[in-house]
């Protein structure tokens, strides 16, 4: 049960941080395709949204790190 | 049992947090690319977005711990 | 079965919570942006939203620590 | 079995609460922005469906609280 | 066995109701943005409707208490 | 198991009666706003659609009663 | 599982006949109100539809019946 | 088990007549509502679809009563 | 678990003919109703493509009477 | 367990080919409403699909024969 | 277990060829009446599509085969 | 265990390879049809990708085999 | 519980792939029908993204041997 | 159990890179079809995205080898 755990939240921490940074990143691309001059100003946003979004993943992934060597 | 439910407490917060930041941060960015001239008072509209969106996955984050130690 | 009764309490309560909050603030943003001139109005009723909406799932974050500390 | 069935009680009115508010206070903003004439009318008619949504949810939170100190 | 019968029987009635209410309520309010001068009659409609919508998941709950004490 | 059989087969009621109710009452509401020379005729037509939509779910509850008191 | 048999038919029967008159029922007020000088005829094959969509659900109602009395 | 099989085999009947059955009835009053002249060769048509719709539920039906009663 | 097989088998047979016929009845009135001169030869092949799907589904309900009469 | 297999086989069977059918004959029925000169060919054309189709939901039948009568 | 593991193969690869032959086959049909100069080419391609997709589900009625006679 | 193993590896895979050739060959079809100068090279490209999408897949039924045979 | 699990994570990592895959080869065929000149800028892009994609997947796979021949 | 949890740790960790990956190169093919001039630009920031998105997958990955290993 202890394994399976560390997995869940792994698991988890990983569907959740690639459906979030996948909406944010496509949606930055299709921005930029569409005003090519807002591109510096556009990717610095995507980065501390990026930032953000993986925020609360990492801390499940401490948490299966937390598990697996408890 | 104990880890399980730690694991399931911190995926559903790292799902959470990142489905509402994903969804917020993609609309901002999108929005920035139509009105450039807005874009300070969108960002800032953001972080305060952002901030209010992770509070109660902090708080399951804080209860996974809660239960990790226990 | 303690524990996990909370985790499952405070997982759906963050889920909850972030997904309407998503929903509030994305919608906010994108008003705002089409129209900035009202942006102190919009602003302030997303707070008023964001606060009724994070009600119920406070309590069920209550509901979450009543059960871990009984 | 006693704390899940308080668990499930409020996770549910916490999202049944999140979900109907949500959809009710983004589609506010939304009318808002291109109408902001009526803005008061409409942010009166959202705070009664406000609390119309969020009675049964309530009851269900009490119906969690009488598990709970049972 | 006991109080999860009335757990599940009043989360499903708060969820029924926040959805029907949600779906009506905001309906009636981007009805009343696209003609303000309907309002009196949408709101009566829209009163009615959520009384009619309420009922069943009223019994529910009365389903939930009666399990609850009997 | 006698009381999570009412639960399921009243809260399986409420759900049904919201679902059907609130599409009937919401589009009754749109059609209101868009021919409001038609009110009177439509809002006949919704109480009889509610009429029928609840009467299976009405038998639902009897049902649950059934159940219940059996 | 006699009661649970019941509950199951009853439930599925009300939801069942909830979804399909709720498209009938919203289908034909959204028309009525596109077509005003139809609305006999349109109400007409409305309870035609209602009653040979109720057919089979009050079938099921029948069963649960016959589950419960047996 | 007996009965189990009977209500799953009525409900799903039930929800499968319904299904199909509102697909239908919808699709014909808004095909009358937009060609008035052609209505009584759409409502002949509905007659037919519903016979073979239901043709396959009913088989289910009898499906149930014959391990109702054996 | 013999009843069972049989109810398993009969519902879905009755869900995927309903679901199939009401596709193909539904788009055939709405074709209908757009060219009304070719409703001789569309109302031909919706009874082909009846009779194509309700094939399989006849031979699942066979199955459920053999399981049933074994 | 056996029976169960023998039923799980056919349902699926019966869902698949109805699937598939239903979305190529409304396909096909669309199309020659749209386009009656070439309703000889697209007929032809729906024959060869629906058989190549039926092909291996049939062979899925056939596995559900050999399991029920081994 | 044998039995039922050869009806899990064998129903999913029903389902996964009807999905995706369906999916061709109806895109096919459609492309044919929209360009009917191109139909043999088309024709061609779909027949080398569905043997492309009925590879594996063939495979997957192999593995059923081997399960049922091994 | 070991059977349904191999059935839940094969069973996938197959689900796996018809969506991702569906999904491709459709729309290799609609492009084709639209610029049929680009046939040839549309389904050069097409087979490229059908190879591409098989390998993941027959990996998978690979390991079907090996479970199968071990 | 060996077997099942290489099955599940070959299962999954074929379903990962093929959607992954699936998802971007149509979007190239289409592209590269809407603009012929650039199809070898394209396809190289598409090269790159399909290896970027099946990383992952691969991993898995490797994971399902190292689990089957541990 | 500890094979189970490796391999559902591997697994959705490769659906999650899949999805995401998918999402933002598909995304990425179609604005650079639309924009060709920029797609140096779009194809660099694709990379930075897909390394950001594969983050978590791997460190998912890793905690399945951690398992496998342990």
């Amino acid at each position: 049960m202890n394994f399976l755990a560390a997995a869940i939240a792994a698991g988890l921490a990983a569907f959740a941080a690639s459906y979030g940074n996948g909406k944010v990143i496509s949606k930055t691309i299709e921005s930029m395709a569409r005003q090519p001059e807002l591109s510096a100003q556009l990717r610095s946003t995507m980065f501390i949204g990026v930032g953000l979004i993986e925020a609360v993943p990492i801390l499940s992934i401490v948490v299966s790190f937390l598990i697996l060597f408890s």
